[in-house]
């Protein structure tokens, strides 16, 4: 199966439809071009508000409208549903695979990849199974399923011992999303789910936080990160810093820390740490003869583009640049806008050396739960219910489609604290089943 | 694992957290009883909209509240996750299975029974993986992403009669839920998918309705079953009366109706014809010495006892009645708060023999799709966008609390024709390779 030259216009096929990927195509939405958008999944996923989705707040579809609706009105950009398994660099190919396991061929004239990334265990590829983490909307849900489950499990449990262990959840990670999911946890403890069950006090769940840094929230100022702390700890989270995960099993997760090394005895634990780039970027880096970081990802020039291969370009989390950019969302967008103009341009005659990509920051934040968040934005640093606000308007703007925005304020506003809801709680019995095999075979 | 004699007030075992068992327990709610409530998901369904989950108008969690949720504020009840396997009708014991497939073990002084139905294949099980029906929250999710992954693997088809075969739609059964699927159907095809596209019209694809009996809508009025299949005529639908599928493959469904029999290519078929008890229903029949009718129902007493098996009443689409009622939410939930009221009577010490369950008939409708539905109800035969609003109100009035019900309402003003969006339109690539697999096995 191969792509039609449908106009003899230039072909730029885009790889992914995350945050860099859209940007890049919409950029092109005007240019005369013919753009081929392609992805694994037919959404385009706000992947910062997944944590919401594994705590029983947004329903799945809400941060994670159809792709091809996203790019509707640019009647250039075709979207395709398929998994690229090869890049020809040299003779200008993508080749992917549909989902009947057809061959799809997708010649370009300009190609942007932006694959994003997945977790890394650091090493520890086994330990996926015993801590999923959150990258897409089924991880979201699997997780979900195990945390509602572990409560439904500790309810018909009739061992104290096994009880504990169901009610005990241990959050790898003390990044933002780390410490949000964290804060949900406690939410559901203290606050949701109390009065729903009669056998158990569920707000005896012991919730732990942990990172190998000193402090929670690394890139933060310390102030809010001693903020942040301090509140987690209000909502009766266990902070524990300087400790680092050195094993884990069905069973348990074995942390080393300052107290030494232990053994702590927990059903569910939620992986937060590490990010591993997409292996497109190892793909690039082969066909190109350079190599990756450790975290995988490819080195681009400092406009994007990638030395060796011609009218190709790679953006967002699977990328590092001379800057050394953190790997969110904003990065991501800003790069995508960059190299479709670029693009635009080219096409246009343009060949000048364009201004190299240069990042414009407009700050962090974190929700920590119970109304309460950090920001730290343009040399203000904000706590409180105020940083709450300006989380939620910021976050609320970037989604995309008003339907969207007004359906996850909605929800939002149902899960406030008088409410005390969580409007999309359902579980699969695989995922109950998932925590309960974690007994079964502990 | 048994079930410790928590108060030693009497016992009551609800099984099944549908319409009829959550009547139940609630009109149990105040009484003298502990009562426990069995269910293997952990949520409540509202069955009647999961056509519209299916089509990316809802979220799964508008339809489907956590059940412990929804009985909270009766202490007296208490949730529990798990599988019936077995019951004995003589100890007064019902044996469950645990996640963790523990054994659990419920003795009760009452049973209510409440496990509604499947789908029945006339005989012909092998249907089931070709023509998926719509039951749980599971099947609406898998049929999505059968239905939006047909046209995603129609853009990507290279050749014609493949792509027909992705863009043609079969419904088996028209009644309320065959209609209302249909109807869905055709708006996507129609209005909400076309500007989606570059390769096919997603306007062209061919959307069939067929029923064994002459006309659609059985139970309804003849000028209502005139209506609706005008309507869904004008919708671009074929509906085919007469006419039953006698055989069914990956690839296509062999009908035969007046025209003789034919052999039409479609992947993707939804059955919405026939209903069987679930097998609770046949394990008490074998308990009780009694037998089940052809659907697999279990017949009670008219007070929804079970004859043989003191202390147990089942109720709701696994029973059938002298009166030979419909299997309707409406029957389930009134003979759920008749019975839940019984045994709060008995009790209290009053063990007259009690008026028998009589279904008091609030008439029945449907939408069709593009703002129009029928109603059936107190006489009045009403169509058109009248009959839609009433039926708009009568399903949100029905949904279990305020949160779900603003969000229906919300998502279906999204729905509206001048949006022409769904909002919820995730599907998995599983879903989408099913649809693919049924060619490749082809």
């Amino acid at each position: 199966m191969s792509n039609s030259d449908r106009t003899g216009r230039p072909r730029v096929v885009v790889i992914g439809g995350g945050f860099g990927g859209v940007r890049a195509a919409k950029a092109l939405g005007h240019a005369d071009v013919d753009v081929t958008l392609v992805d694994r999944t037919n959404h385009h996923l706000f992947q910062p508000l997944l944590y919401q989705v594994a705590t029983g707040i947004l329903s799945p579809g809400l941060i994670a409208p159809a792709l091809r609706r996203v790019v509707k009105k640019e009647r250039n950009i075709r979207t395709l549903l398929a998994e690229v398994v090869d890049i020809d660099v040299h003779g200008k190919v993508v080749h992917a695979a549909t989902p009947s396991a057809d061959q799809l061929d997708l010649p370009y004239d300009y190609l942007v990849v932006a694959g994003g990334a997945t977790h890394a265990y650091f090493g520890h590829p086994e330990w996926a199974e015993h801590a999923p983490g959150m990258k897409s909307i089924e991880d979201a849900r699997m997780l979900r399923s195990q945390i509602l489950g572990a409560y439904e499990l500790a309810e018909l449990a009739t061992d104290e011992k096994e009880r504990e262990a169901y009610l005990t959840f241990v959050v790898v990670g003390a990044g933002p999303t780390g410490v949000e999911i964290t804060g949900q946890l406690a939410e559901l403890a203290q606050y949701v789910l109390p009065k729903e069950y009669r056998s158990i006090d569920t707000r005896q769940a012991k919730i732990i936080l942990l990172d190998a840094a000193p402090s929670v929230l690394p890139p933060f100022a310390p102030k809010l990160q001693r903020y942040t702390q301090r509140q987690l700890e209000k909502m009766g989270v266990e902070v524990r810093l300087n400790t680092a995960a050195t094993d884990m099993d069905s069973e348990a997760i074995t942390v080393k820390g300052p107290r030494g090394e232990e053994r702590i005895i927990a059903r569910t634990k939620i992986w937060a740490a590490g990010v591993q780039a997409s292996p497109l970027a190892a793909v690039l880096a082969k066909a190109t003869g350079t190599e990756t970081d450790r975290a995988g990802r490819l080195a681009v020039d400092p406009d994007c583009s990638l030395p060796g291969a011609e009218g190709v370009y790679a953006i967002g989390d699977m990328v590092t640049t001379v800057d050394r950019l953190p790997g969110v969302a904003q990065v991501a967008m800003q790069q995508g806008t960059y190299v479709g103009k670029q693009i635009a341009n080219r096409v246009k005659g343009d060949h000048t050396t364009p201004a190299p990509f240069k990042y414009f920051d407009k700050g962090s934040m974190a929700t920590i739960g119970a109304r309460q968040a950090v920001a730290d934005a343009m040399g203000f640093k904000v706590t409180g219910w105020v940083a709450y606000l300006l989380w939620c308007y910021v976050h609320i703007m970037f989604l995309i489609g008003w339907g969207n925005r007004l359906g996850t304020l909605y929800n939002w506003v149902r899960s406030l604290r008088y409410a005390r809801n969580r409007g999309h709680r359902l579980i699969s019995m695989t995922g109950a089943q998932e925590i309960a095999e974690r007994h079964e075979a502990a």
